[in-house]
């Protein structure tokens, strides 16, 4: 471990397909400014990291800083870095697939961690949110997809490939695969049926099936409204989507033992009904004792744990 | 770690309802001496222990050691260990649940690791088995029951309550709970489809069902045997704990993102046929690659890999 962990300031940042959220934090984790941009310019990787230090330069100003006061910054993306630091599967990112620190390297020369960004929206949580002095923790992201990151040990856990958390293709319900092998391109399993996503597509499924018109712009926000007002045909909608979701948190804490289940992202944010439906499905599904909470940090969390990772927090 | 690790000797000791083993190794991995024993004396565990103590400084004095020559000592349970030592969920032990580590304090002060028996099988493949020089490493046992063991980032992770790798209790078809909650009294959902008990009870309903008599002596050696001779019968046997198997392994490839997933346990062992069809069937289930082999150490991976955890390799 660097021994300036715990010294001077650092930096971190949470990349988006069209927002970029930047932290500066002094690294015993005070958060001196925490900052969302329109993502600019990213039809290149050398144009974006270009834009960026040219706003974390102005950023920093503010502060009464420059980057060489800076101990380390960490970056956040969608899509997985492998070990070597290279960023694959980011659809969101327009940007070939290669090495991400060199475009870096030529604004900083200081520490740098790069991470998936479902990764460091959980050492956000860890470091500042609802998950502060736990060491075995499972974070699973609920919105469009559904992402998944893990703290065991005390450690982020990353994967072989930095692939680890990819909760989406896990299978809950192998007879309704039919037999179709997986993909990597389309959504994973748990995913198709437990993501907001899946919720909409579920709702305009079912409506149609009762000949209900106007369901095709039906999406996860009206369905969680509808079942949060005890609407039956909402209730209904969700009773899959949750039971899958229970199932599989469940078959993961038999594996895996963490102490805490964090649930955040769009469709575990809208009230407290979700996550209350899942911490009551969860026991029937596993015999080991589990917390489960609402992440607490909502989408500050990717940059405020970027923030950490640079910090050397949770190596 | 210890300023001792890879110094002097060490004692791995391997705790079975009918069998302890045992291993003398040199720290830095030379196996000295592994001898099997009846287990005797466990109907209390202070009998246990001292019934140990005694065959142990026998067995040293053999290599002409003493218990004051040995720098740690290794010993598994098949039960769950928690981080305080104590010992629970282990059936095959007719003792209290309760702190083990007084008992051995009688007659050893040196530093001493406690764990469960799979966990203590996956470090002795890393260490001298299978799994040499991996980092992220899922070990699945497939014998009368499934147990499940995990190296990741390198250390032996065992979860928050020291129950980590219940892979046995993982749901891969939730219609077939028929919405009855898991027990952890019994055998969870995977573990009774998959496990050889599963795979006996199978053949024995396949049987029945096609009225066939003297079924009831079926188990899973001769449905294995069976189906390894391409009989259709067992080969029919065989599909739905395969492909349950290759389903959970999937899905804990795209979670774990491992680089190697082991096979141990009978089922396993007996000969190439069941690793061969689990390898073929998973990479239709995790969009991610994950290398699959059978474990190399069979029965006495788990004295060894306590010899090195008492050897503070994987901490």
């Amino acid at each position: 471990m660097d021994i300036q962990k715990g010294m001077g300031h650092v930096v971190g940042i949470d990349v988006g397909g069209t927002k970029t959220m930047v932290c500066i934090a002094s690294a015993d984790g005070g958060i001196k400014l925490l900052e969302k941009w329109e993502t600019s310019q990213h039809g290149k990787p050398e144009l974006f990291f270009e834009w960026l230090f040219g706003e974390l330069r102005s950023l920093l100003a503010r502060t009464e800083l420059t980057l060489e006061d800076i101990s380390g910054i960490g970056i956040g993306f969608p899509g997985v870095i492998s070990e070597g630091g290279k960023l694959s599967h980011a659809p969101a990112l327009p940007w070939p697939e290669g090495d991400i620190l060199p475009y870096i390297r030529q604004y900083y020369q200081g520490y740098v961690k790069l991470g998936n960004d479902v990764n460091m929206a959980l050492l956000g949580e860890c470091w500042q949110g609802s998950a502060q002095g736990k060491r075995h923790v499972l974070l699973l992201t609920v919105g469009t997809g559904i992402g998944g990151a893990m703290l065991l040990n005390g450690r982020l856990y990353e994967g072989a490939g930095g692939a680890a958390g990819e909760a989406g293709y896990a299978i809950v319900d192998l007879p309704a695969l039919n037999g179709q092998p997986l993909s990597g391109d389309a959504f994973g399993p748990l995913e198709s049926v437990t993501s907001g996503t899946g919720i909409g597509d579920h709702a305009k499924a079912y409506f149609e099936g009762k000949s209900v018109s106007g369901s095709d712009s039906i999406g996860a926000p009206q369905v969680l409204q509808g079942a949060i007002a005890g609407d039956p045909d909402y209730l209904a909608i969700m009773e899959k989507p949750l039971q899958h979701m229970a199932a599989f948190i469940g078959s993961a804490t038999s594996l895996l033992n963490p102490e805490l289940v964090l649930l955040g992202g769009g469709v575990a944010d809208s009230g407290d009904y979700y996550v209350k439906e899942i911490v009551e499905r969860v026991p029937a599904f596993t015999p080991f004792r589990v917390d489960i909470r609402k992440a607490g940090l909502g989408n500050k969390a990717g940059a405020i744990g970027a923030a950490a990772a640079a910090a050397r927090i949770f190596e």
